[in-house]
């Protein structure tokens, strides 16, 4: 078993900045998770990671870069996924609907804990940081809005913006439900989000 | 004028509670909506309304009660109306989403720095806030499904409790698309709105 001093088989101090970074946010998403925006302290990550608060600072500047970090990690991993299940096979639009909608029930229901850090809770973060948060989601919601285009080419861009943000908010507030009540089946939830969502799509112009 | 130690017309130290109460959370809204969450001090809302801090304590306990008393305070208005908009007079479902798309869009166009107050960013709040919270968006939602209930009294509790959830996280994030391009005129983001909400009706099972 490698000592606590090291990461990955590196020895301390001779960590690659990549992975010194990704093992920050290992130890940082937990730290969310458990306590909150307001609740996690940037000595509590560096007590856990066994770094200085410069190492932090470095990598990440603030705690609110340590927050952004976090989720667009998560979101990057939810876009990968999207954006894979939803082509090239598919043949429709519907299609595109229901493996993206299979995709996202299915990375929550692997990591609820870490899902609720996205969909969780609702509070005011004013200024930069709202704008940054505000981006990450903007980017999930523009690459469905891309899948949605390549199905629906005659369809106008505003009409297809707000059927991407339509299906995406819906999607998110069906996660947070289904985060509190895991005991229905995920194949219920999609059929039934799926159903919704394609029934909206025949209302694109 | 009055002098700036009476509350509506009150003399200082003689203000009824619930008159105080809101006079609170008169200035306390604007903090949250100006410094965020993390950046509010209940020392500045004290200064603000010239009162020490006990009497914010013992109007609300913690930070946390105020936040949840202004998002409440808010809710409370935009369940009313919509509940206002969607009964009784419709004769549809479909024309009952139509007058509470309206209303929300609405109330959204009226006072948009307060709405992003509700729906400005997502981050995670752990703990019983988060539960208050939760609690605060499923009472707006229930009043939905009580509307397409009445509507539909033929539908599974489930399908119509999905459908409310689809419908509202839609309509959150339309609402909060449409904070940051205000330029879109309301009757357009409420026409594509409903035509995808009552799309997605149409697969209500």
């Amino acid at each position: 078993m490698p000592s606590k001093s090291t990461v990955g088989g590196y020895r301390h101090g001779r960590v690659p900045r990549a992975v010194r970074e990704q093992q920050l946010l290992d130890l940082a998403e937990p730290l969310f998770i458990e306590h909150g925006y307001a609740g996690f302290s940037i000595e509590d990550l560096c007590q856990a990671a066994k770094v200085s608060r410069p190492v932090v600072y470095d990598h990440f500047g603030t705690k609110d870069g340590i927050y952004l970090a976090c989720l667009r990690r998560i979101r990057d991993e939810l876009d990968a996924v999207l954006v894979a299940a939803a082509g090239p096979s598919p043949a429709t639009a519907a299609e595109a609907i229901e493996q993206a909608a299979d995709a996202f029930f299915a990375i929550i229901e692997r990591d609820p804990r870490r899902w609720s850090l996205v969909y969780g809770g609702t509070t005011v973060l004013t200024g930069p940081i709202a704008d940054d948060l505000y981006a990450l989601r903007s980017r999930t919601i523009d690459r469905i809005a891309d899948v949605v285009t390549r199905f629906a080419p005659t369809a106008g861009a505003e009409a297809i913006a707000t059927y991407a943000h339509f299906i995406s908010g819906a999607a998110e507030q069906l996660g947070r439900w289904w985060l509190r009540n895991p005991d229905t089946p995920r194949d219920r939830v999609v059929a039934n989000y799926v159903a919704f969502a394609t029934g909206a799509l025949g209302q694109l112009r």
